[in-house]
């Protein structure tokens, strides 16, 4: 007995909204298609699903393809399945979003990708297909977890300084934040840890270098600590 | 020119987690499944998504055409691509979540369902395919944005108790609160409209009915309030 559908069915892809920041503005990385349709275009990285791999899986394996980014934590973020998003025929697209620090990783394109590139948020291209849609569903979801999880600590150095923390935070929420006042709430959660060490930044005084405690958030959160800025 | 992909192509299903609260404990609505496989077992109600539907639409229909439910907000919750979670072959699902007043909506099996019918989250047989584990991720989301919007105020009646609200905090989170701290924290965020109405529960004394007022919550919300409980 074969349980087999009739059901006439469309293609699968993945794709991948991957920020970065570098201690100036916020960065997401796209890719030049080398394929039609929209070939030329910038677009988010991404693929169709092989029937063997897990929907996780394919989204790792097309990211290394077109950007040659590796050992990434990639969450899912939302499924897009308008009718017409895609002008060959009917695909669902399973979206992913993931934190880096570009200085840390390599971008190489390769495959369907004819460049693989960091753009900066204000400064990015029209996208192929519905990705502005799925970029702009990528910065909401970056905006909220922003707020509630200490998430920026992924997108930092291990040893960073307020400055460079609330930059951070002013780039992704796209408002300016009171320095006083951004201390004062950043250090009044325990979660960063002083260091003996200072770095000079530009014509100011040396800034104490701190890192983050993800042990110490972690007792917190299971105390139903909420971090909130 | 053709731009049409010769990949292999799974099927694309919607599953929904529709709970609802009457008063007592949390429920959902599950449906007997009348084909195979699994025929028999309890599932969440779904089906195959037509290749002229959104993914939206396509949860809405099915969710009708399986249990009579209409009129219902759906939400995207996650998107489950194990390869081998479909003995049939693979299967994509895209699950959506959605939260109701059971008595305000009667249930009716229909089409692949033999049956359709609320179960206490306390006594859910176990379910057809990973039906378990969207459940889990169901369960988890409700928990966390219970936590952080006032949602629960679309499971109660427009006019409700501060013990029918804390009842519906304990049922969705598992444990008990203390009364007087849930009265005290859920009367600051000023978001309950008091009623010139008391009723009678069980042998207490009368009391005070409330209503949510969303209008304040929105303007709160837009100043950058977070509820929280």
């Amino acid at each position: 007995m074969s349980f087999t559908y009739e059901y006439p069915r469309g293609a699968l892809t993945v794709d991948c909204v991957v920020f970065g920041f570098d201690g100036g503005e916020l960065k997401i990385l796209l890719i030049q298609r080398g394929i039609a349709p929209f070939k030329g275009e910038w677009a988010l990285p991404g693929g169709f699903v092989s029937p063997d791999e897990s929907l996780d899986e394919a989204a790792l394996r097309e990211l290394e393809e077109e950007t040659g980014l590796r050992n990434v934590f990639l969450e899912q973020l939302y499924t897009f399945g308008a009718v017409n998003r895609d002008p060959r025929e009917r695909v669902v697209s399973v979206a992913y979003f993931a934190l880096v620090q570009p200085d840390e990783h390599t971008t190489e394109a390769q495959t369907d990708a004819d460049d693989a590139r960091w753009f900066q948020i204000s400064e990015i291209p029209e996208l192929a297909f519905d990705h502005s849609e799925i970029l702009k569903t990528g910065l909401k979801r970056l905006r909220g977890k922003l707020r509630y999880e200490p998430i920026g600590f992924e997108l930092l150095p291990e040893k960073f300084t307020l400055p460079q923390l609330q930059r951070l935070y002013e780039s992704v929420l796209g408002n300016e934040l009171d320095k006083r006042n951004f201390r004062k709430k950043v250090l009044s959660f325990g979660l960063l840890i002083p260091l003996d060490e200072k770095r000079r930044e530009g014509p100011h005084r040396p800034a104490q270098l701190y890192r983050f405690d993800p042990a110490r958030y972690e007792a917190l959160k299971n105390e139903g600590f909420l971090f909130e800025i």
